[in-house]
């Protein structure tokens, strides 16, 4: 029952997040939910709408002294018979939302749009930020494309990303290298293998240096940030009765974003010293920016109505995204992040209302 | 031109050698050239001709207190142009025979038919075999099926293997194990690995000790086998964002045939102490049997023909075979070994003259 246009934006944001939700918009699809963006937001005339590929951007021009971005991606994963979302009722007595994006994150979006249409003469000024291919590959995603295109639709003080974090605040995130690190050796049959050098035995050094380094705990702006350093992956041999001249082992190293991605290849290349290490993955992290007060106005705001300490992301996010613009962002969204993209996906009703009401209180 | 009778045996070595090769026989395609050697061997009063398949027995029972079984397989690796075989001069004069088998093993093959047919009265009673199959799996060796078949036929004090060791006497062979070493973690997601446990991290102990594991020089029977402990392949990982929660090291064990297979996996076992181990290979290796003085024999005979010492075999080959029935076993044959199975496979004519003289030399 997907309909193509969205009910009265100021009306009861649960009854908006099932509408967004119910207009279907699959990565790659997403071009009939961003048209009814477009056609509910463009007649507010507090707001200047602006438009790139199915990206929606509205802002404010209050010529307040800060601002404000709010942004949520529009896209799902592949609906599994799960649109039209329905209300259920937990054994608890709990109401929630089911169906797809009703967790990731339509919730949010709706949470976005609403307080868009709300806020005529918000305390800072805002940009919303509605954008498509989140849910695919790093290169499709529009918030990058918006980064490239139009960095000034991004500029702000402050980005609030509406991803899920069941109503609490995750600082920043950290970043995220993937590396190879090889050990050449020399072929030869194993029934005479001193004639060869084995490189899976030269790995056990990559190993041990991994079993024994220390990840790093890191505070920045008042997050503490658990680093990582792992292997994902490791390969190696040519028959089994073959001397293997290589052997790869993927490191993934989860830094704090008091590092810049320079920072995070040249640690990586101290630790695995003497062995081949070609980057193949790079993401710098982005900080929470909470030693601002923007953001710890926020912060005191929003908890005054949700409870809770912010927290550090750990995960890499679109919030990183901002980062390169020099924008501090933080997580804040309703639904249960474990529920994204299951078939189960789900959120109470009541956890999208309280993210809109501490979301207006900072903003009104 | 492929023909299907053989010349008289008795004639020149060489030539029969080329007659052999001259009936291609690539591994399930043997029958021609089984019956054209059942046709050769059968109107010879003094032995008797046995058939299992495409494998020919023949052997003398004159009485004699010890019994020789010399042996080779009749089939080759696939034919590329090089059927019919031809003759070359080396720059340095060196006559050859050129061709697929030449080297492995037809040479060999020749050489027994030729000395089945001359050698009449035999010092020793002999048991001449010509088995199918040893170029494919080891499942479908026709010396393999001998073994489970007609153990009997293959009795005896001393087998010799016809494969070419460039007519040097290679004695024995080292065993063969293969075993999946491995570990077990728990999954997690690479942004918070200290959810989970690594079990690539976890292999680090294995390389460990391959790494600081040194490998027996053992001497059997006169002749020093040297073993090797090495990984032959290494695996783990599930994604490049998660933390992995398996990780095999195939690990190849040669091991001197003083070890039984038993011997050999309890020293696995002992060495992977504390990991999951499970042997997916395993095969003993060969006694050469140089303390026999009936062995002695045969070597003193056959360094007086053609120079040199025995040596041991590091690599495994159907010689262990006949350990499996309790008889020694050497590898004895013209051809040098690193040409098995190229496309340039030749042989000096003179080396196939050589190794039937010095049987002969130790049989007449």
């Amino acid at each position: 029952m997907a309909t193509s246009a969205l009910p009265e934006l100021t009306g009861d944001v649960v009854a908006l997040t099932a509408a967004v939700c119910d207009i279907p918009s699959v990565s790659e699809d997403e071009a009939r939910l961003a048209d009814a963006i477009e056609a509910a937001l463009t007649p507010l005339t507090h707001l200047e709408v602006l438009r790139d590929g199915d990206a929606v951007v509205a802002r404010t021009s209050l010529g307040r002294d800060r601002r404000v971005v709010i942004a949520g991606h529009i896209d799902t994963v592949p609906i599994v018979s799960n649109v039209p979302t329905w209300r259920e009722h937990a054994l608890d007595g709990t109401e929630e939302l089911w169906g797809r994006g009703t967790v990731d994150m339509k919730g949010g979006v709706a949470v976005a749009l609403h307080l868009a249409a709300v806020l005529t003469e918000p305390r800072w000024d805002v940009t919303w930020v509605f954008y498509d291919h989140e849910e695919v590959a790093s290169e499709a995603n529009g918030l990058g494309r918006l980064v490239r295109n139009h960095p000034d639709w991004l500029a702000g003080d402050l980005a609030i990303l509406g991803e899920p974090t069941a109503g609490g605040i995750e600082g920043g995130c950290n970043g995220t290298l993937r590396a190879e690190v090889s050990t050449a050796g020399r072929t030869a049959h194993s029934a005479r293998a001193w004639r060869g050098v084995n490189a899976i035995h030269a790995a056990g050094e990559i190993l041990q240096r991994l079993n024994t380094y220390t990840p790093r705990d890191v505070d920045v702006d008042g997050l503490v940030y658990r680093e990582g350093m792992n292997a994902v992956g490791i390969t190696g041999g040519i028959a089994s009765n073959m001397i293997p001249d290589r052997c790869v082992v993927t490191v993934n190293y989860r830094f704090a974003p008091s590092l810049t991605p320079e920072d995070a290849v040249a640690h990586v290349r101290q630790l695995f010293d003497g062995f081949d290490v070609e980057v193949t993955d790079l993401a710098g992290g982005a900080r929470p920016g909470l030693d601002d007060p923007l953001v710890q106005g926020f912060v005191t705001a929003v908890t005054g109505v949700t409870g809770g300490r912010p927290g550090p992301k750990y995960g890499w996010t679109d919030v990183a995204r901002f980062a390169e613009l020099g924008v501090p962002a933080v997580n804040f969204g309703p639904g249960d992040p474990m529920l994204a993209h299951a078939d189960d996906e789900h959120c109470p009703v009541e956890q999208i209302r309280t993210c809109a009401q501490a979301l207006h209180a900072w903003l009104a």
